[in-house]
């Protein structure tokens, strides 16, 4: 998942209600889910009933971190928002959390996920007389709140996230209570932590390990929190219905320290590599991974094929995406800014090369040949994921299915365009069993796997009414 | 007028409508409008149907002559505003023009004026379920606009202002039109200009001389124009009225050089300093004008007197408003920063000293102490208006009544104040006759004086309901 | 002196020592002295031995008002210096004062002239090893400074100033002392004074005014006093020669309310509109200023020919240089950034049009035409000063020789091109008995007048040697 | 090396001589030599004569890769400099590559190193008139070529650098020229490379690899190589000596993919991992890196002992050093910014922990509680180098003798101090065996390891006469 122009976002979300450090602890949570995203963050405090904003595009740690910006954070309750990086959108006015000033008071809301009907919703709330500042879902959310005809504050939210299709993990705030909401099939995760007695959310755990609070237990799907100074009520807004945890989180979204779900990252991709080894073994000298996202998988299959596992690719970690290409003779040049092959651990060796999912190909083409040029005699890829034969509408950022190269070769045709001696795949079955099911059930299929198998698990009201991707008509201080 | 703390601003408009140079036309505009307000200004332009708008702190000149912000501001029709400046609010949303997109597609607004019922109809907006931005009056022009169910984008556009009461001048842009209005009574200027066959709206004349525009005619008061590629069409979306220009344009607001409520404003400042030495002699050696503005007051009132004019305080143009003061032992820090005494001419002297009003006072007292310490006589003190009593509610920026030093002293308590040898204020009727009538009409005021006489000729809904002035609880990204 | 394409710099130096508020009071002393340069500011401040150095670009009132650079500037005594906008140069590295350590400790400079051999020795200092930094003639002094063998850093200081030819008036700061120092000839004004018993030094009274200082004494031509807590002691490092002080301070340069050269400058500039009256009346009607310089002379011709002065051009003071120019068909575009007719005053009349100067003619080309577009009948422009035929290399920022139409056209052939009815300028004795002597005295001038005659009171080395203005090699960081 | 306050500077440096897309592949060099400094980068180019230098706080990847910064790096010869990060300078001035202006032309140098007399050469510098603007060893190297009385420009440099003792890698370009230099002990690492035929000079070979270009071969100890049109001299300034190549490189400086000194480092790593085994096994279950440093030994360490080898530590490779601490009862928040304990590989498990080195014992007493903390019953730390005992004098930046913890620990008394089961370093001989000798000669020792010995192979004039740090007694524009 490292090429470019994506169409939809991954987020993280993060939120802590009546702790003095509010704000320096959600930075602290989102430098931890920085993987979620890393375009742009915001966090929202409140302080008795004054609320505060910063958005800023870039890192958390080059955002959030001075003294000025957390003593402007006033307040014992925040929310936080790390997202993703697009290309082509203008920019901060998208980026959360979004607060509006409604007739039932202030509010804050941080969104991780992907609403299917957002496009007919916001049809629907500009014709009776919204005024949108930006294109994103949570801004759907907010109008929806604000013009519920509801009693009180959260009868108008719940009114507004029934009327939601797709995939959220929601954290909202107000001046006297935190809201954290799954949508019904819980797609998207959020978890319930505890810092010194105040409660805490968190789209992964590691946002609770940085702060050192403990793990209480997931929001579950269909739940929503509301933690008040009386303490966590548990609502159920939503029909009951099956789970399906998005099975990507494990794949490469979240973090290998990181349990989601119910289930730590690591040893998911550890599974997966065991399996990969026993479904496709390979006769090989050595295991590489494609660092980071390949190298758990990695190492389980070397243990489970019982070969030398070794670091044949470097990563730089400094990031440089837009470097001037000085000279058409540069091969490889953007595989090159973040990957080096070395040749110690490559020269004269048949080499499995372990990668967690191929999206367009061209970049497994392009590292496939460095490892060659670095004297790899044989290499044989092995993909830590059934092939990516379909678009995610949920809020994994991939391209639009005809961009995904397994939708239009088969396996074969698919070695042979990146020039390996052998190419395989993880079967949808061996993912279901490192993800700790016998297989998966086709009827009610435990995780919500769409981009392997294109079934959604909700309707895609927008998509079905080819509802454009909403566009603000205008374009402000661009610099 | 030259003190802080204001509550309210005073702003300039300025539009033009299919002219390809529509951007940099409304940068000169602005320019030429800048003393109506220093604070920030912006632009908005419409290019087949798509906006931009680039709003920025700080002068024109700084913010929107570069070949970069000019070729962003694509389009052939823009309206621009620039905005007084006004201390400890949080800055950038309020920032004009507004844009919204509505059902009826997207449009922008810039507003010069005050609306005295916009707390009232913020809260009923809000009840419904619009969301705020900003706490400027012109938001609230957009939500009517945006919820009014009629059926065209005009009659939504009538139908909002029709709900106003106050003052406003508005210049509004949409993909197919440009509409310039004047409230009922025609409080705030507005005029037409004609550049090379394209249509200009602007707040002054000056800001028709900078691009060479043929002045056309005013707005009325009442008016609405809808000007679109057939041409300009005039409505009449009010009941019919009486006329009631703001007469202090005359006295200090608008720029000497400009023509608006179809007088020239120097001719008038000219006849008040005549009317105030007809009124008011002084026996003096010398008169001298408080720099820039009480400068045509005496050297009309130097003419009729038959005394000579000269400079003996001399202005430094250079704005420096918030120096660390170093050490208390400077005197009159603050009016030196702008003003200096000229010895030459002042030493010895009789000085006739002529400014055109008094709010706090304070100025005054310092002004005439530094005239003093460099050598005078004695120091007559001559006002080009009558004592500033109430507090403007339509657009020009002053404290509250309270604040209004000649609200609560008689003009001899307040000669002694500023340590003066004698102190004459101009007479409303002086100033009427110096505006062009023969004197002011009780029943039927032919002018906006408010400010002189108390009498407000709108009703004062928030005022009234002591509707506090719009908050937003919450503070976005201060630095 | 209002055109652009300048090649050396004005500027204004100011210089406080042992107050507690010193960093505050030398931001005020700039911000009188702005008129001088626009460019640029910088202040260096000395506390128990550490030096501090802020210096850029823009305004005194932009960049040294906050309490974050006044406490960065600690110290008990500063330095300061506003430079000239030019064109062309990268900038930040020439900005004053310049610092430097040398084995004697270090110093600060602040430099207010045009040294006319500093080519020459900085090519002799480069020889020897000295790297530079910048290509201000001050550079040179301080390289002369530290690579003096003399014994003492007064002594290495007198050993530096005594090579430089030209023009400067010096303000220099080290842990112990403060410098003041004026070239032989006294070309370059610079002034004493005592706040609160603390030495300031400055450019012009203006800058005591602003701070409530009191004026003690020019430093005199040729002197050199060096302050320090023992108090101030006078020395004379140069041979005797007569005092040469630049008259076109009185004309243009220095504010009217200053006095410097033992004059106050309005007092000069209304004899020079008196002395014009005498020497050229004009059957008019008014007498208008060009704005704002013209205006102290014009007030002397109306007094004088006992015509009304009224003012027919409006200046707009906010700064705007470089607008996108929108379309052809604008006339005068640059001129009206800056100025507007008020027909009020012009329609029908016979003006008298009062400037300070012409330099290249195309201002008052267009000023002419403008001022008959608003309706002037007939147009009988009268110039405060002689031709100016020749360049200034002494600080006062004029074009080479070539450029200055004076020395290419007769007054008639000049009144003709920019059409007025008739032209005069004041003759080179009339400037004189303005300035108070009786008239210029042919063998030994009692003031520095080359702009006008070509007889320059210095050798100018690096002009007869042709050496050319210096010039770095290399841009840094330019943006 | 992960602990804050060192107190000199490791350094990368590249160059590229007649490329058109010189800066372009300076750029692209640099980001792959970030690891080597990531404070500060820069870059100087020579087009025809005339240079141009960029220099930039924060990471190549920031700051020069947009088309404008890019642009305005004219030229076909590059060199380029990257920092690394130091606390408590002010900054910029600092910053490399240097350039000046001298009698012989301009020109600009980058350095990697650590000059031992600087301070000594400074002070004689200074007494002759030299004037400093850095407190950089580098421009001691360029205020001795400016000074010197040789013939030409290569004679004046090799008079500058043969007055030098200590390390340096330099690389420097003149218009005609680019010269890359190493000390006569070879110390600091300078390779050879060719692009299309264009010479390159790089720290390392991976700023080879990112640009395609060929390893040509070490610029020797002790050599000079000039570049120009004509190709390659080689020139021999300096006495013969031995090489005594700096090992710290292998065990942590440079990067894995690298080859320095003629050996690849990732190759060394996993040597000094099985020599480490070698020499102290342990009793565990599993061998975990900390990494990314400790990575290539623990591999190295678990495949000569048998042992599985696993991510029990994920680091985040997001920056974030300065966040505020928003509580105190956070344990460990410095260490988890970067590293969280994976829970799923730890819990139960006995631990061998492979870490680099140990210089304050601070971080590694963290870690260890924190991999305690996530469940593991035994933890055997193992360290890749033998204990830091002394303070490298080199470029290498380590704290003082006094702060180094093995300076004053026994490896018992550190054991019992972070609270290991076991703890063991590698020999000094296992070191050198790993780097490919059969054992440290003690006579002449065949690489630089001071900071394990306390042997400095070059006098260490400064320290010995105790000449302090330079400091500027001046700082500039401060914020």
């Amino acid at each position: 998942m490292r090429e470019g122009d994506r169409f939809h976002d991954e987020c993280g979300v993060f939120g802590v209600f009546r702790n003095s450090g509010a704000s320096a602890l959600t930075a602290l949570g989102l430098h931890a889910l920085q993987h979620r995203g890393q375009e742009a963050a915001g966090i929202a405090t409140c302080a008795r009933g004054a609320f505060r904003v910063e958005r800023h595009m870039g890192l958390v740690g080059d955002n959030f971190t001075s003294q000025g910006v957390i003593d402007r954070l006033k307040g014992d309750s925040a929310i936080g928002h790390t997202r993703y990086s697009t290309t082509g959108e203008p920019a901060l006015h998208n980026v959360q959390p979004l607060f509006a000033e409604t007739a039932m008071g202030g509010f804050a809301v941080a969104h991780n996920g992907n609403i299917t009907n957002a496009g007919m919703l916001r049809g629907t709330l500009r014709e009776r007389g919204s005024i949108f500042q930006s294109t994103s879902d949570t801004e759907v959310i907010i109008h929806l709140t604000a013009t519920s005809t509801k009693n009180s504050f959260i009868e108008r939210f719940i009114d507004a996230i029934r009327q939601l299709e797709g995939a959220f993990a929601l954290v909202a705030l107000t001046p006297s209570m935190m809201i954290g909401c799954r949508d019904a099939l819980g797609i998207r995760p959020l978890i319930i932590g505890d810092f010194e007695g105040a409660y805490v959310l968190a789209s992964e755990t590691c946002a609770l390990d940085i702060i050192g609070a403990r793990y209480v237990r997931d929001v579950e799907p269909g739940e929503m929190v509301v933690i008040t100074e009386q303490g966590l009520e548990s609502m159920r807004p939503f029909p009951e219905s099956h789970d399906r945890f998005c099975v990507f989180e494990y794949v490469y979204f979240a973090r290998p320290d990181s349990s989601v779900g119910g289930r730590n990252v690591y040893g998911v991709r550890k599974r997966i590599g065991a399996e990969l080894a026993r479904e496709s073994p390979a006769p090989a000298d050595v295991v590489v991974p494609v660092p980071d996202s390949g190298t758990p998988a990695a190492i389980g299959y070397a243990e489970a094929s019982a070969l030398p596992f070794d670091l044949g690719i470097i990563r730089n970690h400094y990031v440089g995406r837009t470097f001037i290409e000085p000279s058409d003779q540069i091969r490889h040049m953007g595989v090159k800014l973040k990957h080096n092959a070395n040749r110690e651990v490559l020269a004269g060796k048949r080499v499995v090369l372990v990668d967690d999912s191929i999206v367009r190909g061209t970049t497994s083409l392009k590292i496939v040949e460095m490892v060659r040029d670095a004297g790899a005699t044989e290499v044989h890829m092995r993909i830590a994921s059934p092939p990516t034969t379909d678009s995610c509408f949920y809020g994994v950022d991939t391209p639009e299915k005809s961009k995904l190269i397994a939708s239009r070769m088969s396996v074969a045709e698919l070695a042979r365009y990146i020039k390996v001696d052998s190419l395989a795949f993880l079967s949808i079955d061996g993912l279901y069993r490192a993800a700790g099911e016998m297989r998966r059930d086709p009827a009610v299929p435990q995780y919500c796997d769409a981009c392997f198998t294109g079934e959604y698990p909700t309707p895609l009201t927008d998509r079905a009414a080819r509802t454009p991707h909403p566009q603000l008509s205008f374009l402000e201080n661009a610099e």
